[in-house]
């Protein structure tokens, strides 16, 4: 089949949509790559601001941007500059992303189209749909199909303040992803895109993994929080990510993604990561529940609500869905929101008297509701 | 098939051999659980002080031992104990194993034998067996298709001073670990031994990779350990153990182990606590590189060789044999010894300006070195 999308000239056009955390970042270190690119914020300040001194007003703060970043906006992007463009890069979140992609899709051509480059994660609320579903409802299969997704342990926080991660990318610090899609030769385009000695980017084929692991991490996430909050060591956190993993792998089998995309960078890289870093939401919600505080107090706290708390209803709806049993998550999950502070305890005590079981457990009937996505993509 | 060990009475009578930082603390750990544990030791003054005052004047010196701790030694134990047993439970290094099991396999009925536990790790030198190849050498194949192993995040070190991991699982911090046996029901049996809340046993059935990885993870907790003494951050460290994870399952993959052991607690979880362990050998070998000491003076100066060196020359014997790729494990394993620190910082350089390849690239002919241990088994 040949390539839907348009060849890609070097240096590459590229836009940025979303300049948050990610976003800013990504489109620094491509700006570094000497790629031309342009930045859609939808603050007029911080277009202004980029624009003029180079710097972002609300993230990375300190740090002097790219200048071969030209920040576009407020406005979305309209049909002009998107067909100038070589690649599109989406970094807003998956609540956001419906509602955008409505709006572009009528500016994009089926048959000669940029390279999508997607790095959100979550489900979205509601639909509990991943963001490859939300691509196939709005802009058809054939887009869907050469969608490409990037992920792992460089992008483990979805924080309002700037992110050690994002720092870390900044200042060169080697970092590696995943870079997915079903049609191979974008996964390879997307990679050759992104590709540094700074910013490894290696290719996969399990879009509908890469996702269902970043959305689940978050889970897992804030348990290893919780667990560190309660007074328990390093092994016990060992032990989280690793059952933890194996949870994910059930639940992304059952799904109907490949078990070994759960042993990369999007799976076991991204959730070593979450659950390792103080400094990421998720576990900081754990960690404070761990402590006695409330989930209410938590969120006042913080100011907005970490992703793994409204992920986990989407976790919630689909794990009822393929009667999957997930003890780590359920525990977190307690009747459709995260467990109550006061009953971690008895919560912990109920998961460790649990009897000896089969390690990697796998169902054998796999693949619902990945084969319902499949046959929407024409891919079964 | 009828089980070929002898019916486990509750409490079991259990002879632990190697009375070291393993054996000591597995041993108390039965003994906790009231089961009637023997230890053996082959120095006279551990057996003397352990059934004197509980102590171990060797090993997790400050801790009072259970009283269902019987020490024996410092001969091997004959016949007559070896029959009264329900389970042996082999914790002496893989270097000792073939000699103690040579005199050991006069005394074991191929028909109704005791339940063999083996919690050693590593490569025989020399031979580069695995501990199944042993055994089957020894025992015969009967035996050998029994025989369980333990392997996991509680059993990350091999140091000579009490090691963080034990001191938790003495304390009863929750700890998991893998028991892998080619027979299922073996695998149940020692899993129901050793299984308590604190001390939670999953099961598998794939103790090749098991062992392998095992062994395989020192190399890469080397490797760890000099990225974090050469000064790079957190994202590295996840990046070396997501990229060592998937090198070990492709060396795993054409070895002929399954790779979704390597997603186990044998896997990652262990991976995990070698790379993250300041404290583990082979990480602090790793670091000291990092720093720019020489192996030798390190070598020197830690009294003892960190079993990561030794494997490196088996693990390299093993890539050879296989032709296959393993760039992190290559760069520290050098001209059949540990990378010199002063070329360190150029194999990093040359690690990173590797291109852009396949995330999980497992070879399609797989399988070699297992076929013919299975061959040797039986099993084929």
């Amino acid at each position: 089949m040949p390539s839907p999308t348009r060849s890609i000239s070097e240096p590459s056009k590229v836009l940025v949509f979303g300049a948050g955390n990610f976003g800013s970042c990504l489109a620094d270190h491509l700006g570094d790559s000497d790629h031309d690119v342009y930045l859609w914020s939808r603050q007029g300040e911080v277009v202004e601001s980029l624009n003029k001194t180079h710097r972002n007003p609300m993230y990375l703060k300190d740090h002097h941007f790219s200048t071969n970043i030209t920040a576009v906006g407020p406005e979305l992007p309209g049909e002009t500059l998107i067909n100038e463009m070589d690649v599109l890069l989406f970094a807003i979140p998956t609540q956001f992303l419906r509602e955008n992609l409505e709006k572009l899709r009528l500016y994009l051509n089926k048959e000669k189209h940029p390279l999508l480059i997607f790095v959100n994660k979550g489900i979205e609320i509601g639909t509990h749909a991943l963001t490859l579903e939300i691509i196939t409802d709005t802009c058809g299969a054939g887009i869907a199909k050469a969608a490409t997704f990037i992920s792992g342990p460089s992008f483990a926080k979805e924080s309002k303040i700037c992110n050690l991660t994002c720092l870390l990318v900044v200042q060169r610090q080697p970092t590696s992803v995943s870079v997915t899609s079903f049609t191979d030769s974008e996964a390879q385009r997307a990679a050759i895109l992104f590709h540094q000695p700074h910013f490894r980017c290696y290719t996969g084929s399990d879009p509908i993994g890469t996702e269902l692991a970043g959305a689940l991490k978050n889970v897992y996430a804030i348990a290893a929080g919780a667990a560190d909050g309660l007074g328990f060591e390093n092994n016990t956190r060992a032990m989280i990510i690793t059952r933890g993993l194996a949870e994910m792998t059930r639940i992304g089998t059952a799904y109907g993604a490949d078990p070994l995309t759960f042993l990369g960078l999007a799976g076991v890289g991204d959730l070593f990561m979450s659950c390792s870093s103080p400094t990421s939401r998720n576990y900081s919600v754990g960690f404070r529940l761990g402590k006695g505080e409330s989930l209410d107090s938590i969120i006042n706290n913080l100011g907005s609500v970490a992703e793994g708390v409204t992920t986990a209803k989407g976790v919630k709806m689909i794990l009822d869905e393929l009667g999957i049993k997930a003890r780590i998550a359920t525990t977190v999950i307690y009747e459709e929101t995260i467990i109550p502070g006061k009953d971690i305890q008895a919560a912990v005590r109920e998961l460790l008297e649990l009897p000896s079981s089969k390690e990697i457990d796998l169902p054998s009937a796999t693949g619902g509701p990945a084969k319902q996505l499949m046959k929407k993509l024409g891919l079964d």
